[in-house]
């Protein structure tokens, strides 16, 4: 692969990409005090100005729409436990990494070894790694720690129906009639699963 | 609690809220079959789709907007093993469930325990539990398995830029090359952390 390829060497050119580069990193951190601060406004803010500001600084590059997960080099991804000899290696042979660019799997028809994605809120991925669900437009995005999956990429603001408020304590009983609220329909049933 | 309080007794209101659910569920049962279907068109209308009957089926109740993320029972989640005494219980006493009604999180002073809420993409939730970094408007969704938090709730549609199609092979250097073309911002570079 080449960088030079994406790199536009005219002089003038470096400079106006620069300076939009300053641009954006000034944008940025004055979002990101945002991100940290726990109210769904913030979340949405930052998500919002993550795609606005991709959106311009990204124009240039070809567009994908993919179905992304985030994964860890953990049991529950990949089957391997610490002490495996090959924890941590993805198919490629190199080492998982989070960091500036970070290791990513993919369909390798659809995006080969060595392909670079700009994922916003997620950053730079490389694709190193292929993965048993991971076909068509389906990637999945490494991160190191399950709990940063969580946090990081599993998290969604969304409208719930507060069906009733409780008194402070709840019982089996409680649960019990629920259920049967459900399975008598007394309650709405819809089938999300 | 009650969940009289929210059943209209009324033989005509019972049988209106019987139609209007059997209603929703006929379109469940024909979307469900996309939802399946592993194309993003399908998650994009799967989502859609649950979004708008939710609208319908739960307008007669408030609707808050919350932070949601998943969770196990897991060490990952509560540093309990599984030959902790606790394991699986939730902060009520309760054990946890993933069924017709989900055993969840929340910040109790928001939804003192016993709320039930409905979570669209997930179903109705009963508040527990509680963990470390649920506070204000954050709840955690119970799931049996780290892989059911990955592929049901932290799964995201979204549009990715292809920097450069990879050849079908990647090294070390490859990478390095693009960890320097980040470090000089000759691509854009924008702190998404």
């Amino acid at each position: 692969m080449s960088v030079l390829a994406i790199v536009p060497m005219n002089e003038d050119m470096k400079t106006s990409q620069r300076m939009k580069t300053q641009t954006i990193s000034s944008l940025s951190n004055k979002h990101m005090w945002h991100v940290n601060k726990p109210n769904n406004e913030a979340v949405e803010l930052a998500s919002y100005q993550t795609d606005k500001r991709s959106e311009v600084a990204f124009r240039q590059f070809p567009k994908r729409t993919v179905v992304a997960t985030g994964y860890t080099a953990g049991y529950e991804s990949t089957g391997k436990t610490e002490d495996h000899p090959q924890y941590g290696v993805t198919y490629s042979g190199l080492p998982v990494q989070r960091g500036d660019i970070s290791t990513i799997a993919a369909d390798l028809t659809e995006f080969p070894l060595g392909t670079v994605l700009y994922i916003p809120d997620y950053g730079y991925g490389i694709v190193t790694d292929i993965g048993g669900a991971i076909e068509g437009n389906k990637i999945d995005l490494y991160y190191e720690e399950v709990e940063d999956v969580y946090r990081e990429w599993g998290k969604r603001e969304v409208d719930v129906y507060v069906i009733e408020k409780g008194e402070g304590s709840v019982t089996a009983s409680d649960i019990q009639a629920w259920e049967q609220a459900i399975t008598d329909e007394s309650i709405p049933v819809m089938n999300t699963n």
